[in-house]
Parts: structure tokens; sequence; C-alpha cells
């Protein structure tokens, strides 16, 4: 089954997406949050849908798509989970998962602007699996634990500032991952029982050129693996967000341009959907122009 | 002003504390978070309690304090940011402040019962001064705009397992600051107009012995620069937590041991109050000492 969240910023509309429309899941919740997961609102959702219990959202196609959950209370990420990946940024293979966060008020839709951030010169994309919990892990006992705590798997760009995360960072991650929009999220939350998440090719391209093509066959922690290991680091809440790492092919590597006013990046993981982000230049606020030009009179 | 929560956990209660009384602020709000302080709840309730709309908590000093704020969207960290500690823990003062994240459940009463996490060896205190964020901040233009976004300060101990931290973690310390508790704030929220946050003294003891004592002063960032920075590179949102980085002091310098089963660990910083927390050990659940029988029959 397909979720997703429709409608202007801060208003989605829950909705169940079938290859004949798009139904309103407002009769069954407000929301596609951490409560409406953990509380059975994925089957109750599925339950509504085969009873023909679900009225069709109209226009639906003529709506924005939202990030198919809401805000999380974490979103947490996982570094360097391939291999060529590791090796394009200049390190070994970890021998233990990475973790770092993002602030959760980085989400946004699928296809939303993202800007480039004030200062920013060499902002990067990320395609990345990501892993929507739901229901609250703490101290599994086993990898083979972890699937009873997974809602659904979901397309995530874990958009990144190479320099706010490694040069103005003190080797500290987050600083270069959090500003207002790097976590374009959707379009789709897809049930397990729709995909194989250890088998799916994930893509992304800049204006139309291929940058990254791999498969998440190739994480070297496995879905069920980062689950459980994180379960014994901090405690997972029903709707909190895991981006499992990105794969080769990002501007870091040296081997493509950064993002630039104007380009396009567009995401694809096989069974989950796709992306398309414009990164657009930063436009100062009047108070910052009025500043630039006290500068000019100084002068 | 002081403003607290009182009560069982999930169910505080917004309180104001003067020398006089504790009086509830359920007629002006359900709790002390982003909407309250955005919404200029601080001043709403200085009004309310002015001219005596306020009504007085029965039995207050019989109930748990909680933490003085709602679980917040993020909780956003300083480290290494007095000299003296830098050094203990190995490294030069840093250039730029050094960032990272903690996840927002790990938030606990400031005299909460604390877990030793399963297989933790090296759990440390880390007295901080935690700045709380009133209002939106995004690309603000200088230090001076950072005051009018700080609803006001509180103590918070900045709780670290190092070997999760910095052994198994790849060099990102998330993993070891997120364990479940490892947040405890409060026990109340000062407002600035109430102390100098540039100038208080701040000290932990563990067991009654002395561990830190040392002074905001010594900030390598003060809370101005610190607040402007990071709106730099993410949205403060109302709510929101900066913990400030700790002092020396802390087990990490190998002064100390670390914290063990039935520890109580003591933090104050002026005019913000005093915690005290009992560290415990993690308890097996049924689970697992089944899964140690199952262990002991191979044998």
């Amino acid at each position: 089954m397909k979720l997703a969240r429709l409608g202007p910023a801060g208003a989605e509309i829950p909705v169940v997406i079938t290859p004949e429309a798009t139904y309103d899941l407002r009769s069954l919740t407000a929301d596609i949050d951490g409560r409406f997961l953990e509380g059975g609102g994925v089957d109750a959702a599925r339950a509504a849908l085969e009873t023909g219990r679900l009225p069709e959202l109209p226009d639906a196609s003529t709506l924005r798509i939202g990030s198919p959950i809401a805000r999380p209370s974490a979103i947490i990420c996982i570094g360097m989970n391939y291999v060529a990946h590791a090796a394009e940024s200049g390190s070994a293979p970890p021998e233990v998962p990475i973790m770092f966060l993002k602030t959760p008020n980085t989400i946004v839709g699928p296809d939303d602007d993202v800007t480039i951030p004030r200062g920013s010169t060499r902002t990067d994309w990320e395609v990345e699996l990501g892993v929507v919990i739901g229901s609250r892990a703490s101290y599994l006992d086993s990898p083979a634990d972890s699937r009873a705590h997974i809602a659904g798997y979901v397309v995530a760009d874990d958009v990144s500032e190479r320099d706010f995360q490694l040069v103005v960072s003190g080797g500290q991650w987050s600083k270069g991952k959090s500003s207002p929009g790097f976590s374009p999220v959707g379009p789709w939350l897809v049930t397990p029982d729709e995909v194989d998440a250890g088998a799916l090719r994930l893509r992304s391209w800049v204006n139309g050129e291929p940058r990254q093509d791999s498969t998440t066959a190739d994480l070297i922690f496995d879905v069920d693996f980062l689950i459980w290991h994180l379960s014994q680091y901090l405690t997972l809440e029903p709707g909190d967000l895991v981006l499992t790492g990105t794969p080769e092919g990002v501007a870091l590597s040296g081997r493509f341009p950064y993002l630039r006013d104007g380009d396009v990046v567009e995401l694809e993981i096989e069974g989950l959907g796709r992306q398309r982000q414009r990164f657009v230049a930063y436009q100062p606020r009047t108070s910052e122009r009025l500043l630039e030009h006290e500068g000019e009179d100084a002068r």
C-alpha cells in the first residue's frame, strides 16, 4: 500500500494511492504520523480501502505532494554505508554504523524547491532509502526483530552542504545537514509487503544527467541490522525516519559540480517513486539588502 | 520569572514558581512548549501572575519535577566550548562552534533516575547552560539579534556514553548522546531578565564530591554568538533547546571514575537551580533473561 500527504505545506491531506484512484484518509486520521502508525493505522487504512469505505479525493493530481510522513521526532542518518561512496569521500568502509542526526524541521515534499543556503558553494545531493519506524524500538534482541518495527519505506534526498559539514564543523556533520528544506521525502510511504528493501535500485540525476546508480544490495549494514543496532543506543519512536546512507556519485567525489541556482535534481528508488527538486539561490531579505546598501554608502 | 512543569512524566502541569507559591498555568496553556513560547505565553503568564489571576497549585511540593519544557523539535548541542574541557578531552579549542544533536526523546526531569545504558562502562556527566528558543530564528543578522529569540535558560545534564560517542561511532558523537533519559533538564525555565547568562557559576558533584566548577564567562563562544551562528545553518524552532557545552571536570578526563549503579550526580547553575539524579543499572527484560538462560542450557 502507498500512503501519501497531498496539499499545501502544513495542511496536507492524508491519502492512500492505488493504481485506480487517490482515497482520502481523513475519516481515519488527521495525519500520517507516529500516533497513526503506532495505533495500527496502516492496517485500518487497508481494511477501509478493501471494504470501499474511503471516499476518493477529488482533483488529487492537482495538489502539491508533501512528505508522506509528518515531521518526525528524529531523523537518524547512517553515513558511509556503501563501500564505493566511502571511497569517493576519502574514507575506509566503517566497521560499525556511523550515526548522525538532521533536525526534523528539514523535511519537505519530494518536489518542493530547495534553497541553496546563504553562503553555500558546495550543496550536494544524496539519494537514500528511508525507513519509517512504525512502533517504538529499544534494545531489540536481534536484527530479525527489526521488521516488526518498520512501517514502510520512502525515497529521501539527504541534501548536504559540504563546507558546513566538513570544513566549518569541527568534524561533526549535522551542521551541513540541517539547512531549511534539506530533507525532501516521498512521494509515498510504501509498506514492506510491496518491496524487498534489500534489493532496490536507487538512482539520481542532475539536469537529466546520471549521477548515482546503485542498489541497496550493496549496503554495508542492511536495514534490519541498522534498526537493531540503533535500538541499542537510542529509542526509535513511531514516525521517526532512518536514512540508510547514499551510494557513490555525489559532487563530493570531485567528479561532478556542486548544485547551482536552477539545477534540477531527480532521485528514484525502484518501487518507491521519484523526486524532482529545483535548487534555487538564497533570496536576501529586505534587512539584508539594506545592510548591503549601507555597505555601499560607506565606500 | 521561573516556569516549571510538575507531575507524572507525560502529564506535567505547567506552573509559575515564585518565592511565595506555585501557580497553576493551565488556564493559559496546556503545556510549556514552542507554541506557548512563540505566542507570547511568558508575557501572558507574567501579566496573569501580577494581576492575581492564577490559582495556586495545591500540594505542589509533593509532585515530581518534570523538564520545564515539553519535548522540543531539536536538542542542539555545542561541543568543546570551554578551553579547559577541550584540553581534558585531548582537543585544541575549536575555531568555530562544533554542533551536534541529541534526539529530543532523551529529555527527562532534573531529578529522574537515569539508566546506565545496556553494555555501558563509560557513562559520564556534563553540566551545561541550556538556552530555550522563544521564537523562530533563521539567518539572524548579528549576535545582537539573538536575545529577541531567547525564552530563557535552564540547567541541563548532557549525559554521555564515551564508548558509544567516541569508540563505536566512526567519529560522530550523537550515538553516545541519545540513550533514554540522557537529557535531564530543569528544574526551572528562568527568563532572561533574572540572570546574566554570561557570568553564571556552574558546578557538578558525584556522590557529594566536587567535579566541575566553572563559569559561563569562560565560554569560548557565548550564547548570543551561538544562536546567531546556528541560525546560519539551520532554523531554530520555538521550544528548541540549545546546550552550550560543558566545562572541565568530567570522567573523560581520566581524573574521575565513570558512573556506576547507585551513583548520585548533582548539578547546579547559579540562579537556575539544582538537579539530582541517581544513576541506575540497566534492568534486563524478561526476553533478555530468557536468552541468557538459553545460553546456559547450551553450555
